[in-house]
Protein backbone atom coordinates (compact mmCIF):
# COMPACT_ATOMS: atom_id res chain seq x y z
CA UNK A 1 0.00 0.00 0.00
CA UNK A 2 1.37 3.53 -0.43
CA UNK A 3 2.44 5.45 2.37
CA UNK A 4 3.23 9.10 1.71
CA UNK A 5 5.46 9.69 5.12
CA UNK A 6 7.53 6.37 3.49
CA UNK A 7 7.63 7.60 0.25
CA UNK A 8 8.91 11.28 1.65
CA UNK A 9 11.43 9.52 4.39
CA UNK A 10 12.72 7.96 1.54
CA UNK A 11 13.13 10.67 -0.83
CA UNK A 12 14.50 12.61 1.55
CA UNK A 13 17.37 10.45 2.77
CA UNK A 14 18.57 10.25 -1.11
CA UNK A 15 18.93 13.67 -1.90
CA UNK A 16 22.41 15.48 -1.17
CA UNK A 17 23.08 16.91 2.21
CA UNK A 18 22.54 21.05 1.50
CA UNK A 19 24.07 21.92 4.45
CA UNK A 20 27.47 24.72 4.39
CA UNK A 21 28.96 21.78 5.73
CA UNK A 22 27.52 19.07 2.97
CA UNK A 23 27.98 16.17 5.93
CA UNK A 24 26.60 15.73 9.49
CA UNK A 25 28.42 16.57 12.21
CA UNK A 26 30.92 13.79 13.90
CA UNK A 27 29.18 14.43 17.22
CA UNK A 28 25.48 13.84 16.18
CA UNK A 29 25.67 11.33 13.36
CA UNK A 30 25.10 8.26 15.52
CA UNK A 31 22.13 10.03 17.08
CA UNK A 32 20.63 11.19 13.62
CA UNK A 33 21.52 7.23 11.94
CA UNK A 34 19.61 6.29 15.15
CA UNK A 35 16.53 8.33 14.34
CA UNK A 36 16.48 7.29 10.47
CA UNK A 37 16.57 3.84 11.87
CA UNK A 38 13.32 4.28 13.42
CA UNK A 39 9.87 3.47 11.05
CA UNK A 40 7.97 6.82 12.68
CA UNK A 41 11.06 9.28 12.17
CA UNK A 42 13.66 11.04 10.37
CA UNK A 43 15.63 13.89 10.90
CA UNK A 44 15.67 16.79 8.55
CA UNK A 45 17.88 18.95 9.37
CA UNK A 46 20.64 18.02 12.38
CA UNK A 47 23.87 20.28 14.04
CA UNK A 48 25.90 19.24 16.98
CA UNK A 49 26.62 22.70 18.28
CA UNK A 50 29.21 25.04 17.48
CA UNK A 51 30.99 27.55 18.48
CA UNK A 52 31.44 30.87 16.06
CA UNK A 53 32.18 34.82 15.06
CA UNK A 54 29.62 36.16 13.51
CA UNK A 55 29.87 39.28 11.96
CA UNK A 56 26.64 41.18 11.12
CA UNK A 57 26.29 42.89 8.39
CA UNK A 58 22.63 44.31 8.83
CA UNK A 59 20.78 43.69 11.42
CA UNK A 60 17.54 44.89 9.36
CA UNK A 61 18.14 42.35 6.77
CA UNK A 62 19.50 40.16 9.29
CA UNK A 63 22.56 39.74 7.06
CA UNK A 64 25.56 37.75 8.57
CA UNK A 65 29.03 36.34 7.91
CA UNK A 66 31.30 33.69 9.65
CA UNK A 67 33.97 34.84 10.12
CA UNK A 68 34.53 31.71 12.15
CA UNK A 69 32.86 28.45 12.71
CA UNK A 70 34.56 25.14 14.47
CA UNK A 71 31.83 22.02 15.37
CA UNK A 72 34.12 21.15 18.27
CA UNK A 73 35.89 23.14 21.05
CA UNK A 74 38.05 25.75 20.18
CA UNK A 75 41.64 27.44 21.06
CA UNK A 76 42.35 30.58 22.13
CA UNK A 77 44.55 30.99 19.71
CA UNK A 78 42.21 30.12 16.87
CA UNK A 79 39.81 32.81 18.03
CA UNK A 80 42.42 35.21 18.26
CA UNK A 81 44.08 34.69 15.07
CA UNK A 82 40.84 34.55 13.69
CA UNK A 83 39.50 37.62 14.85
CA UNK A 84 43.34 39.42 13.49
CA UNK A 85 43.30 38.42 10.11
CA UNK A 86 39.49 39.40 9.52
CA UNK A 87 40.43 43.03 10.81
CA UNK A 88 43.76 42.86 8.27
CA UNK A 89 42.10 42.07 5.30
CA UNK A 90 38.45 44.28 5.68
CA UNK A 91 38.67 47.16 7.81
CA UNK A 92 35.35 46.73 8.67
CA UNK A 93 33.17 48.44 11.36
CA UNK A 94 30.47 46.00 11.90
CA UNK A 95 29.75 44.03 14.95
CA UNK A 96 31.13 40.78 15.45
CA UNK A 97 29.46 38.63 18.00
CA UNK A 98 31.25 35.31 19.88
CA UNK A 99 28.61 32.39 19.72
CA UNK A 100 28.65 29.03 21.45
CA UNK A 101 25.31 27.67 19.70
CA UNK A 102 23.69 24.44 21.11
CA UNK A 103 22.39 21.50 19.65
CA UNK A 104 19.36 21.90 17.36
CA UNK A 105 17.60 19.05 15.33
CA UNK A 106 14.54 19.01 13.24
CA UNK A 107 12.91 15.76 13.10
CA UNK A 108 10.13 14.48 11.01
CA UNK A 109 6.79 12.61 12.71
CA UNK A 110 4.78 9.93 11.18
CA UNK A 111 1.83 11.27 13.31
CA UNK A 112 0.70 13.57 16.08
CA UNK A 113 0.95 10.47 18.78
CA UNK A 114 4.17 9.11 17.42
CA UNK A 115 5.63 13.21 18.03
CA UNK A 116 3.96 12.75 21.16
CA UNK A 117 6.51 10.01 22.29
CA UNK A 118 9.53 11.89 20.40
CA UNK A 119 8.33 15.14 22.54
CA UNK A 120 8.14 13.96 25.54
CA UNK A 121 11.65 11.60 25.48
CA UNK A 122 13.22 14.92 23.89
CA UNK A 123 12.10 17.35 26.48
CA UNK A 124 13.32 15.10 29.59
CA UNK A 125 16.37 16.06 28.55
CA UNK A 126 16.32 19.20 26.15
CA UNK A 127 13.99 21.94 27.59
CA UNK A 128 14.07 23.83 24.43
CA UNK A 129 11.85 21.21 22.54
CA UNK A 130 8.54 21.58 20.58
CA UNK A 131 6.38 21.14 17.27
CA UNK A 132 6.87 23.46 15.06
CA UNK A 133 4.94 22.36 11.80
CA UNK A 134 1.95 20.12 11.46
CA UNK A 135 0.45 18.73 8.35
CA UNK A 136 -0.73 15.89 6.49
CA UNK A 137 1.79 14.29 5.87
CA UNK A 138 4.07 14.90 8.76
CA UNK A 139 4.57 16.93 12.20
CA UNK A 140 7.85 18.38 12.76
CA UNK A 141 9.61 18.93 15.76
CA UNK A 142 12.85 21.02 16.44
CA UNK A 143 15.03 20.28 19.89
CA UNK A 144 17.41 22.92 20.79
CA UNK A 145 20.00 22.12 23.69
CA UNK A 146 20.40 24.62 26.49
CA UNK A 147 23.49 25.65 27.03
CA UNK A 148 24.71 28.78 24.95
CA UNK A 149 26.91 31.68 25.38
CA UNK A 150 26.39 34.98 22.95
CA UNK A 151 27.68 37.99 23.53
CA UNK A 152 29.12 40.78 21.37
CA UNK A 153 32.97 41.58 21.25
CA UNK A 154 34.00 44.21 18.71
CA UNK A 155 32.39 46.93 17.00
CA UNK A 156 33.53 50.30 15.59
CA UNK A 157 34.33 51.40 18.92
CA UNK A 158 35.65 48.73 21.16
CA UNK A 159 37.31 45.08 21.01
CA UNK A 160 36.90 43.15 24.08
CA UNK A 161 40.61 42.43 25.54
CA UNK A 162 42.50 39.15 25.23
CA UNK A 163 42.11 38.72 29.04
CA UNK A 164 38.28 38.14 29.02
CA UNK A 165 38.12 36.40 25.51
CA UNK A 166 39.96 33.92 27.47
CA UNK A 167 37.40 33.74 29.83
CA UNK A 168 34.39 33.43 27.10
CA UNK A 169 36.59 30.41 25.84
CA UNK A 170 36.66 28.36 28.73
CA UNK A 171 33.14 28.59 29.13
CA UNK A 172 32.03 28.21 25.41
CA UNK A 173 34.33 24.72 25.67
CA UNK A 174 32.84 23.84 29.25
CA UNK A 175 29.28 24.22 27.32
CA UNK A 176 30.21 22.16 24.63
CA UNK A 177 31.15 19.63 26.55
CA UNK A 178 27.67 19.87 28.12
CA UNK A 179 26.15 19.70 25.07
CA UNK A 180 27.89 16.82 24.24
CA UNK A 181 27.46 15.03 27.14
CA UNK A 182 23.34 15.18 26.46
CA UNK A 183 23.77 14.21 23.06
CA UNK A 184 25.42 11.32 23.99
CA UNK A 185 22.43 10.97 27.26
CA UNK A 186 19.52 11.29 24.38
CA UNK A 187 20.92 8.54 22.10
CA UNK A 188 20.90 6.01 24.94
CA UNK A 189 17.28 6.87 25.41
CA UNK A 190 16.24 7.13 22.11
CA UNK A 191 17.70 3.42 21.63
CA UNK A 192 15.84 2.25 24.99
CA UNK A 193 12.23 3.99 23.96
CA UNK A 194 11.35 4.01 20.54
CA UNK B 1 -23.12 22.06 28.08
CA UNK B 2 -20.47 21.73 30.01
CA UNK B 3 -17.04 22.72 28.35
CA UNK B 4 -13.38 21.18 30.54
CA UNK B 5 -11.92 24.03 28.44
CA UNK B 6 -14.07 26.73 29.66
CA UNK B 7 -13.88 25.68 33.09
CA UNK B 8 -9.95 25.49 33.13
CA UNK B 9 -9.76 28.44 31.39
CA UNK B 10 -11.88 30.50 34.64
CA UNK B 11 -10.35 28.66 37.41
CA UNK B 12 -6.84 29.61 36.17
CA UNK B 13 -7.96 33.02 35.36
CA UNK B 14 -9.22 33.55 38.97
CA UNK B 15 -6.29 32.05 40.71
CA UNK B 16 -3.57 34.16 42.39
CA UNK B 17 -0.35 34.96 39.86
CA UNK B 18 1.86 32.69 41.09
CA UNK B 19 5.24 34.41 39.89
CA UNK B 20 8.06 35.76 41.95
CA UNK B 21 7.14 39.25 41.02
CA UNK B 22 3.34 38.59 41.77
CA UNK B 23 1.79 40.53 39.05
CA UNK B 24 1.77 40.12 34.66
CA UNK B 25 5.14 42.59 33.09
CA UNK B 26 3.74 46.00 32.34
CA UNK B 27 5.45 45.64 28.18
CA UNK B 28 3.20 42.60 28.08
CA UNK B 29 0.00 42.86 29.68
CA UNK B 30 -2.06 44.28 26.47
CA UNK B 31 -1.14 41.31 24.81
CA UNK B 32 -1.74 38.71 27.80
CA UNK B 33 -5.46 40.49 27.86
CA UNK B 34 -5.37 40.45 24.69
CA UNK B 35 -5.28 36.68 24.18
CA UNK B 36 -7.32 36.19 27.12
CA UNK B 37 -10.01 37.54 25.58
CA UNK B 38 -10.10 34.98 23.03
CA UNK B 39 -12.58 32.24 23.54
CA UNK B 40 -10.00 29.35 22.24
CA UNK B 41 -7.13 30.74 23.88
CA UNK B 42 -5.47 31.95 27.60
CA UNK B 43 -2.05 32.51 28.24
CA UNK B 44 -0.79 30.10 31.49
CA UNK B 45 2.68 32.24 31.80
CA UNK B 46 4.43 34.81 30.84
CA UNK B 47 7.80 37.43 31.20
CA UNK B 48 7.96 40.33 28.81
CA UNK B 49 11.66 40.03 28.96
CA UNK B 50 14.61 40.86 31.07
CA UNK B 51 17.98 41.71 31.90
CA UNK B 52 19.05 40.35 35.12
CA UNK B 53 22.65 39.12 36.98
CA UNK B 54 22.83 35.65 37.89
CA UNK B 55 24.53 33.76 40.69
CA UNK B 56 25.13 29.97 39.47
CA UNK B 57 25.28 27.93 43.18
CA UNK B 58 25.61 24.63 41.67
CA UNK B 59 25.62 24.13 37.77
CA UNK B 60 25.29 20.42 38.86
CA UNK B 61 21.81 20.95 40.98
CA UNK B 62 20.85 23.55 38.83
CA UNK B 63 21.01 26.20 41.43
CA UNK B 64 20.91 29.47 40.65
CA UNK B 65 19.62 33.18 42.33
CA UNK B 66 19.23 36.34 40.94
CA UNK B 67 21.69 38.82 42.25
CA UNK B 68 19.71 41.54 40.33
CA UNK B 69 16.51 41.12 37.63
CA UNK B 70 15.18 44.16 35.68
CA UNK B 71 12.01 43.80 33.56
CA UNK B 72 13.61 46.46 31.38
CA UNK B 73 16.45 48.66 30.13
CA UNK B 74 19.08 49.10 32.87
CA UNK B 75 21.89 51.61 33.76
CA UNK B 76 25.23 50.68 33.93
CA UNK B 77 25.60 51.89 37.19
CA UNK B 78 22.89 49.83 38.53
CA UNK B 79 24.64 46.99 37.35
CA UNK B 80 27.97 48.24 38.82
CA UNK B 81 26.39 48.90 42.28
CA UNK B 82 24.41 45.57 42.22
CA UNK B 83 27.56 43.51 41.88
CA UNK B 84 29.98 45.69 44.04
CA UNK B 85 26.95 45.31 47.00
CA UNK B 86 26.89 41.33 45.71
CA UNK B 87 30.76 41.30 46.23
CA UNK B 88 30.84 43.31 49.71
CA UNK B 89 28.42 41.36 51.29
CA UNK B 90 29.11 37.77 50.35
CA UNK B 91 32.82 37.06 49.41
CA UNK B 92 31.64 33.99 46.76
CA UNK B 93 33.41 32.79 44.44
CA UNK B 94 30.64 31.33 42.46
CA UNK B 95 30.10 32.42 39.09
CA UNK B 96 27.84 35.63 38.13
CA UNK B 97 26.45 35.58 34.27
CA UNK B 98 24.92 39.22 32.76
CA UNK B 99 21.83 37.92 30.77
CA UNK B 100 19.49 39.59 28.59
CA UNK B 101 16.44 37.36 28.03
CA UNK B 102 13.55 37.70 25.71
CA UNK B 103 9.90 37.21 25.61
CA UNK B 104 8.66 33.69 26.79
CA UNK B 105 4.98 32.78 26.76
CA UNK B 106 3.17 29.88 27.42
CA UNK B 107 -0.45 29.72 25.70
CA UNK B 108 -3.10 27.05 26.47
CA UNK B 109 -5.35 26.08 23.52
CA UNK B 110 -8.50 24.77 22.79
CA UNK B 111 -7.59 21.87 20.57
CA UNK B 112 -4.86 21.40 17.57
CA UNK B 113 -6.97 23.52 15.15
CA UNK B 114 -6.77 27.08 17.30
CA UNK B 115 -2.75 25.62 18.21
CA UNK B 116 -2.08 25.32 15.05
CA UNK B 117 -3.72 29.00 14.01
CA UNK B 118 -1.71 30.23 17.16
CA UNK B 119 1.47 28.84 16.55
CA UNK B 120 1.82 30.19 12.63
CA UNK B 121 0.65 33.43 13.97
CA UNK B 122 3.61 33.75 16.30
CA UNK B 123 6.61 31.83 14.10
CA UNK B 124 6.22 35.10 11.68
CA UNK B 125 7.53 36.60 14.43
CA UNK B 126 9.07 34.62 17.12
CA UNK B 127 11.74 31.70 15.21
CA UNK B 128 11.59 29.90 18.49
CA UNK B 129 7.62 28.50 19.38
CA UNK B 130 6.58 25.45 19.25
CA UNK B 131 3.68 22.94 20.67
CA UNK B 132 5.19 21.74 24.14
CA UNK B 133 2.45 19.90 25.32
CA UNK B 134 -0.86 17.94 24.34
CA UNK B 135 -3.43 16.44 26.33
CA UNK B 136 -7.85 15.92 26.04
CA UNK B 137 -7.94 19.01 28.18
CA UNK B 138 -5.85 21.47 26.13
CA UNK B 139 -2.83 22.36 23.58
CA UNK B 140 0.37 24.26 25.07
CA UNK B 141 2.59 26.30 22.94
CA UNK B 142 5.72 28.13 24.13
CA UNK B 143 7.13 31.13 22.60
CA UNK B 144 10.39 32.30 23.08
CA UNK B 145 11.88 36.17 21.17
CA UNK B 146 15.32 35.99 19.55
CA UNK B 147 17.09 38.57 21.10
CA UNK B 148 19.25 37.77 23.45
CA UNK B 149 22.72 38.04 25.26
CA UNK B 150 24.11 35.53 27.46
CA UNK B 151 27.72 35.83 29.41
CA UNK B 152 30.04 35.51 32.23
CA UNK B 153 31.20 38.53 33.86
CA UNK B 154 32.79 37.03 36.75
CA UNK B 155 34.38 34.00 38.81
CA UNK B 156 37.19 33.39 41.17
CA UNK B 157 39.69 33.93 38.83
CA UNK B 158 38.62 36.61 36.72
CA UNK B 159 35.86 40.21 36.79
CA UNK B 160 34.73 41.37 33.50
CA UNK B 161 36.45 45.53 33.33
CA UNK B 162 34.21 47.69 33.16
CA UNK B 163 34.53 48.58 30.21
CA UNK B 164 33.73 45.73 28.77
CA UNK B 165 30.26 45.84 30.76
CA UNK B 166 29.21 49.07 29.61
CA UNK B 167 29.15 47.27 25.72
CA UNK B 168 27.52 44.60 27.10
CA UNK B 169 24.45 46.68 28.54
CA UNK B 170 24.53 49.10 25.52
CA UNK B 171 23.69 45.76 23.58
CA UNK B 172 21.63 44.62 26.34
CA UNK B 173 19.48 47.60 25.83
CA UNK B 174 19.17 47.79 22.65
CA UNK B 175 17.93 43.96 21.64
CA UNK B 176 15.45 44.40 24.85
CA UNK B 177 13.83 47.36 22.63
CA UNK B 178 13.85 45.15 19.31
CA UNK B 179 12.05 42.26 21.42
CA UNK B 180 9.90 45.20 22.65
CA UNK B 181 8.99 46.13 19.14
CA UNK B 182 8.29 42.58 18.12
CA UNK B 183 5.72 41.91 21.36
CA UNK B 184 3.46 44.97 19.67
CA UNK B 185 4.05 43.80 16.46
CA UNK B 186 2.80 40.27 17.94
CA UNK B 187 0.17 41.94 19.56
CA UNK B 188 -1.31 44.21 16.18
CA UNK B 189 -1.17 40.75 14.22
CA UNK B 190 -3.47 39.00 17.25
CA UNK B 191 -5.96 41.51 17.08
CA UNK B 192 -5.98 41.32 13.41
CA UNK B 193 -6.21 37.42 12.70
CA UNK B 194 -7.72 35.52 15.43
Amino acid sequence: MFDPFNKEKSDFLKKKDKSKKGSIDRDIVKLVNGVNSKNDYYATSSCAGRIVLQEVKSRKKNECSWIFAKHDKVKFSEIIESLKKHQKNKKTKHEIWFKQQPLILHIACRNLESAKIFLDLSRKIFRRAGIIGLNERKITIEIIGSEHLETVVKDKHFVADEKYLKQLIKYANRNFEENKRKIKKFFRNLKAFC
